[in-house]
């Protein structure tokens, strides 16, 4: 099928390794028909996966968060993407997980018996493309998704109103206010440059713990660079010297326009460039083993 | 398999009837992966479908909101769902419907290429029990949900969460409020009485405009019941001589116990016994065929 391209690979799910055309589930999957589940997106460099523990615990803090039980254990997860990798191929890849509270009689509370739907896939993945490490564009939108946004839901739909609405105007990114406050990107966190120091909004129920934003405020720590978590406010954002946005598929692009204005010099800013650098060099330490 | 229960019927499936242990998505469905979809719920007396205008309608509302254009015309819908109705057996049933964006490639733009989802299931419509009836108990809590609640989306985990809780803390429903004014509860809307006038909040962006609040509104206006459309602070919900809940598949409901205390008398009110007696006889008549 031309929807599914892409993802020609073998995906797991429930146990088995499938071509994903054969790969389906039940129309009452809570998956399906509520939104009721949580993911991760875990890069792969060198057939490794970056920060496993990290995205795991993660998931065990969703999971938690939408009460589920974690139906597989650390060691069980890690098999499972390994050999899901290696399926796909090895070298570098994104791996995504999934996990629903699985098919039952649809009815709000949660049903009397669960059987989790577990779903993992793996694709190569892509380079970032020149023009993006160049600087994007970003617009600033309204934060309208609900208030527990440091559960990674598979409730996606309004990040996809926002993100689509983004491409519309022309732009890469959506980054978040509410109540004038920074929250986050559609699917990235948001750190500011000013005066040379950089900062990050703190984590709190309306965003996302993003682990790369945690890794890049490491190695802010470990290499002297000033970087803050607090609060930034719309006009701070709009003052700033440099903006970046963080993902662990996208590690740290500029943003160089927000709103049609330029940010700072209209150019990817120094401190960026050396974070980006600091990050890079610690994924190819990564990636020849030399780091866990 | 058991916790398919309720659902041993015919499904409908993107053109296809199916039993329901057959009806399987992609597991790149947008629905499955991004809750990308829109969803109704209909209840249908002597094998017709009450207010299926409504429905539609407010089906196109909702795909409009989300941006996916309907995949079948009213016509379409209705040949649809008069078959799956008499393939499980006519009657009295609740029908559900459901469009999602379809199988892509997994990214949170929109696909260049849409192929929607469409699925349809229909189940007997449970006697709404005799003790719900006589009185049901709430509990009030904060409404955490997203800001376009007029769309009725299957992104519905703020929904599952927040009636968990109320089931965990032994009531029946929740009701929710934003900013200290009551939007809805977690499958229904809501309305009170204080001193003999009915009052529900008005229609905006933070609530599901409900087909069968639609009718009380206009069963009170053609009984000379006094009823507003206006905005009911958290302290008139406590002080309300009559609290009700309303859904399509529970018609009316008295609330006659909120966060532990009672509700004015503790017992169901006069005017909600009233309003429910006018709603089962226009049910009665549409039944019978002798209203549209």
């Amino acid at each position: 099928m031309a929807c599914e391209e892409g993802y020609g690979g073998i995906v797991y799910l429930n146990g088995q390794f499938l071509p994903t055309p054969e790969a389906k589930v039940s129309v009452l999957d809570r998956g399906f028909v509520f939104g009721d589940g949580v993911y991760e997106v875990i890069p792969v460099y060198g057939a490794r996966p970056f920060r496993l523990e990290e995205h795991l615990r993660r998931l065990d803090a969703s999971l938690a968060g939408i009460r589920l039980a974690n139906p597989l254990t650390h060691g069980q997860w890690r098999e499972c993407l390994l050999r899901l990798v290696a399926e796909n191929g090895a070298g570098d890849q994104s791996l995504y997980l999934q996990v629903t509270r699985g098919a039952a009689r649809r009815d709000h509370a949660f049903p009397a018996s669960i059987h989790p739907t577990v779903f993992a896939m793996s694709s190569p993945l892509e380079e970032v493309p020149g023009e993006l490490r160049r600087g994007i564009s970003a617009i600033t939108v309204e934060d309208i998704r609900w208030k527990l946004c440091s559960i990674k839901s598979i409730a996606l739909l309004p990040n996809i109103l926002l993100r689509q609405e983004a491409i519309d105007r022309g732009a890469a990114e959506a980054i978040m206010l509410r109540d004038g406050l920074v929250t986050e990107a559609v699917a990235a966190n948001v750190f500011v440059v000013a005066q040379g120091t950089v900062a990050t909004p703190p984590k709190s129920n309306l965003l996302l713990p993003g682990t790369t934003r945690d890794l890049i405020v490491e190695l802010c720590a470990s290499h002297a660079i000033p970087c803050e978590e607090r609060d930034i406010t719309a006009e701070q954002l709009r003052s700033a010297d440099e903006i970046w946005v963080t993902s662990s598929t996208r590690d740290l692009l500029p943003v160089i326009r927000l709103d049609g204005q330029p940010v700072g010099s209209g150019s990817p800013g120094p401190i960026g460039e050396r974070v980006l650098l600091l990050y890079q060099q610690y994924k190819a330490e990564f990636r020849a083993g030399t780091r866990d």
